[in-house]
């Protein structure tokens, strides 16, 4: 009986990945901030393309694609969901360092689905370019009109007009469409009104620069614009692409949110851990650091049980998403479903309880500009909203929980 | 026995204050960000400047100004802290607000402390032009080199050199030092480093226009600069003012900032339930108009748990913090240290418990700009830390509790 | 605007029972459980009798009925629900102190039915010797069957036949019936399941030793019996009683039970704040007194954390409390719905909480029985259940504050 | 990298296991509590005795004791911490079923302090007839007179003289010591009140039976006795054992201590975990099988969200028993201190809340002898206490984590 015995060829990962961070990504933390700073701010930021190439060169590159996924073993580095959930923590210790690896959100999720469900012709166009780090792409699912926790609520419209779709809608927190760079978009829309429920959706690729799609405006996050990444209001009028656009199938939207959706949650977990984990680390850093009423924060009992509670909350976060990032590897995306949901409830949760303890450790420092800390909540603080609201998460759990005990005989087993 | 019966007086303030925030305030929201954004964010919004005049005709101004700090009469509304509290959270239901009635932060303090503390000269030349909404103010305590929530620590000099005070010292988390009409600042700084140590500080006035006043940059709150208020980091260097400008006396600083800090706390715990408040009927407003998974959210069970619980906290906060100001008004500030730490503690942390439910309950809309919820989360935010710790405060409460409970006699006694 | 201002009287009542509470109960903790661990626990227990003329002759007697349930003014004392509330409480910090004072539950709630809804002849058969002390009482309402947290689904039949009723049910959680001098019992079932829902139910009174009534067994609490007193299981096989046993008017169940439930639920909550306000006192003396790890435990930041937080909570629980007595006598049972709800939530919350903290602080003691800390832990544990657990009054609190949201103009007001 | 992969053997241990528990524990679960209270309670139960060698013939006996504790491969199964951590579960989810299988504490922790430290003539005196299930063993280190949560405090005195050790202790929370099958005890007490601190203490054996030493009294945990194991406070005064059984050696006992407490520990844990997970299940049926409101509970969201919470809580709970365990496996006892403290600390808190949640679902039967859960809460509750207060685990968390963090190498490093 074993756990995590990560493979020799993992740990040497983990370890090359492990000093990138500390040559080049926390070095520049305060670089990064200006030149995004000194540009317009909606353009590429140098010192990432500079860093790029030297990720290539290491093999730090792509390390996403699960070997299931890409059938012909072509595109992705072959690991396992657990194998890079690992690794996956790293990088997401600093929120723009993930990019650098061609592992950030939505890429990762967009190139997942492409490389499952795209036609040979679509992964050339798109996938190719994705893949090598040259273009970048966005996700437009959420509508500002109708509480799209409940995906069935989408309003937007596919229509099929002789050889072209034509689309229309209005949707919000496209996150990545402030870059330059990002040239096409997942887009979710219902194309037969008339089907049943989980069958009205679809999914198509859409150019960022085709007629009739514009950026309205680029929302906030509290009081930050992620530039030049951000979060972009988007509206679709009479967008039209050819019928190759379309993904898998028309009504299939929910058949590839599924799988896409997995995948992406597990690293948007293991990334929030990277970020507790660094809070934690931060918040103990300062706590040896400043003096309180004659002892150090360090030696004060209500900082030492924030630092141990926080400790314990990390572990049982990293813990139970490596064990769903398992459970996808051995039992498939679906059966794992309430383990993903589990995780997407604690992950964040986990995460803006460390960093709030963090901020407190810093005082004044902790929000303001001078720490990371109120940008990593603020990051965190969306994602109990992103990919679902907690709330859906937990019916999710809680349905699959009732499922269990439905059949007597599952009664009486150990769950893991 | 009675409990919470406003005076006729009270009560026709309290209906005039609503009837003004529905008329000029709440229809603005927009407007006020617009200027903001529209300037170069560090000017006086004009928006603010016509309604000031409205509120100063219809007797909604400086209302804040207990009757004994006033040893004359002749500056404030007369209201205790209890009656002015109730004013105070209707306020402080719009961030900006007070300011149009010159109630806002730090100006109430500082006239407080002028009034209370200050000589005529003083008086004259800094407390009416305040009072008058003239100028605004600012108070430059905290230091990012200490830990400033054992004030203690503060490390800035005032050095006396014949007829002049000589004053170095590097500060931050001047709020209002934004603003081009403030004027003035309350400064504390050691200026005898060898007395005992709760009489090595004092506070001194110090012209924000003095040579050697040098605002280094504006810091940011979860992203937010809170224009054209704004929270400083200045320098102090080899600034000179005259003798005059000592307050109170050498050695004096911590007997003012006692005096000072219960009733802005007193003030800011009021303001932060006007918060609550606001985010709990927008949460409310939003639930009754979105529908998920086949239900108004409103008439989802965990939604409603969620209004019921933000009802019941903000009801016991806003009980605490009236009886806190009770207890100002009738033991005195003093006595009442223990009940305004408490307070200090529960305010800020309801209010951010109801306005993260609120923001989950929005959704994206939450934390964008399209709602005021991100907003105030970072605010109150650093209300958890401005003015004192959590940490500090429960030691208050903490001490207070054991010292009462040291006389053996005093052991059987109801708290209220 | 004042606040909490006792008058004489009340202050005097105070003093007076705190002064018998540390002559008469505090020193006779250890011989009360004696005297029951002594006898076959199901008698009274002698000291409680000694104590109660004794009482009565100090005048702290039936202190509970407030003015307006006693039109004529002949059986209480008078006291208004404010007043009376500082008073529960101090009876309420030891469990068995408030029968000495004819002050406990059930007792006091079908003493108030009694005398607001009784007739003449109810009255002199059942609330004269109710209010002499010589006689106790139960209220048969809870039934395992059923889910009666939703007392529409209550099933106990009331048939009318000729003169009689006839009486059949299965009721559970009969407070006091343990105990021998318990002579009636107010009865709540159904006697025309034809009506509206609301209409459907009846309370009636029977005597416990009326043919067809059949204590089965003595429910446990945690592992307590709660002996003399106890909680039966009691069934009622074609029990007969004359017609002149309906109280008030049949099918008019619920509307007693809303006029019966509101004092009663404060009376609960102050005692439990009674209760909590014990536990903190002594967790405190208990932290003065044991050193570990080189320092006494009152010097250890956690602990003094947790003095504080228990402070500040059961303050905030014993202004809700006080608030929700001024709005019964102010506004009436019936308007202050929604604040005796969010009382029921909190007080015994809160009372865990502080009980539960000072458990940890004893360590072993606390759980023993060495401390009444477990005992008290396990009756305000019963609290979240019965009269209603507190999904049901969360609800409450959630449909009041959707309807005080409803009217637009009501929106601004200050909530006290 | 794989991750929990069970043996075959350890399945189908699991799968027996479960079999046993459904054909034999479950079934009889009111027959113990029948045989218990029928008796004098304090004498062994025969349902017990007759199980006992059902579950010795299927080869579940003794399964506790890991491989290295057990140098000649001759007493125990085998199974390392990870693997009979699964099995301690199942056993866990009735707390008497662990005698069945002699896999109870306190007897498995003197189990392995035997097969660990003890000399031949020890194991053949107590460890046999212990392996044999033919007597029951106790430990006694708490002492009532001082804060044992530091065991330096500890004031037992075990004094040499001539070929005897005279041993003077008042101990409590004896725990099996009310079962008269109860045989030796494993004693703690200082034998050197001038060595260094952690050098003083000394672990003895001593019958139960000799001169000298006295049951006092049996101890309550919320009101329940636990018969026939039970908690005594027991005094030794004078009593005199031989050289020979001393442990190890004089001043060893806290090395004794730390190699004994964190296998005890993962037990408890693991158990805990059972009782958790029985808890969940019993939660579910009865939220099925009753309607308030118009709706089952297991329809209402407040319901489903304590379900969910619930699930998710516990498999965070089992993943990090079972990292520890691994962590005991593969680093050894003290190296994986850190882990032992956490779950220490998450494994009873965890199980209060789904019990106590399932408390509140259940209802008033929640409380009684209706269901297992009060006397579940009762258990686990001690277990925040017992081998330890939250408070001590959570320092050594701390502890570890600024320990880790001091070589500045180690700090990007992944955690697991």
């Amino acid at each position: 009986m074993t756990m995590f015995d990560a493979s020799p060829r993992v740990r040497d990962l983990q370890q090359r990945l492990t000093a990138f961070m500390q040559e080049h990504i926390y070095p520049n933390e305060a670089e990064f901030q200006a030149q995004v700073n000194a540009g317009n701010r909606w353009e590429h930021v140098e010192l990432i393309e500079q860093l790029k190439p030297l990720a290539q060169q290491q093999g730090l590159w792509n390390l996403f694609l699960p070997p299931r996924t890409d059938t012909e073993g072509q595109f992705g580095a072959g690991l396992t969901n657990l194998e890079y959930a690992t690794l996956c923590e790293i990088m997401g210790r600093v929120w723009w360092a993930p990019e650098v690896f061609n592992c950030n959100a939505p890429d990762t999720g967009n190139m997942e689905v492409l490389a499952r469900y795209g036609t040979k012709e679509q992964q050339e166009q798109w996938l190719k370019p994705l893949l090598a780090g040259e273009i970048r792409s966005s996700f437009t699912m959420t509508e500002p009109e109708v509480a799209s926790s409940d995906a069935t609520n989408i309003q937007a419209q596919i229509v099929r007009d002789g050889n072209e779709y034509v689309v229309n809608g209005h949707k919000w927190w496209t996150s990545g469409a402030g870059d330059p760079r990002c040239k096409v978009t997942v887009f979710m829309g219902k194309n037969d009104p008339s089907a049943p429920k989980h069958l009205q959706q679809s999914m198509i690729l859409i150019p960022m620069d085709a007629p009739g799609v514009k950026i309205e405006r680029m929302l906030t996050v509290f009081g930050y614009d992620d530039a030049p990444h951000g979060h972009a209001e988007v509206t679709f009028r009479d967008v039209r692409v050819p019928l190759s656009a379309m993904l898998l199938g028309e009504g299939r939207g929910f058949e590839i949110a599924q799988g896409r959706l997995g995948p992406g949650r597990i690293h948007h977990c293991m990334r929030l851990i990277g970020q507790a984990e660094r809070a934690l680390e931060l918040m103990i850093e300062r706590s040896e650091s400043r003096v309180a009423f004659g002892k150090k924060l360090s030696e004060q009992g209500t900082v030492r049980e924030m630092i141990a509670k926080s400790r314990i909350e990390i572990d049982q976060a990293r813990l139970l998403t490596l064990h769903a990032a398992h459970m996808m590897d051995t039992v498939g995306n679906k059966a794992a479903r309430g383990q993903i949901a589990a995780i997407k409830v604690v992950a964040p949760n986990v995460a803006l309880a460390v960093i709030d303890r963090a901020i407190q450790v810093f005082g004044g420092a902790g929000v303001s500009q001078d720490t990371p800390l109120a940008n990593m909540y603020a990051q965190a603080r969306t994602l109990r909203l992103a990919d679902g609201p907690d709330a859906v998460h937990l019916e999710t759990v809680a349905k699959e929980e009732y499922r269990s005990h439905a059949p007597k005989q599952a009664k009486e087993t150990v769950h893991v």
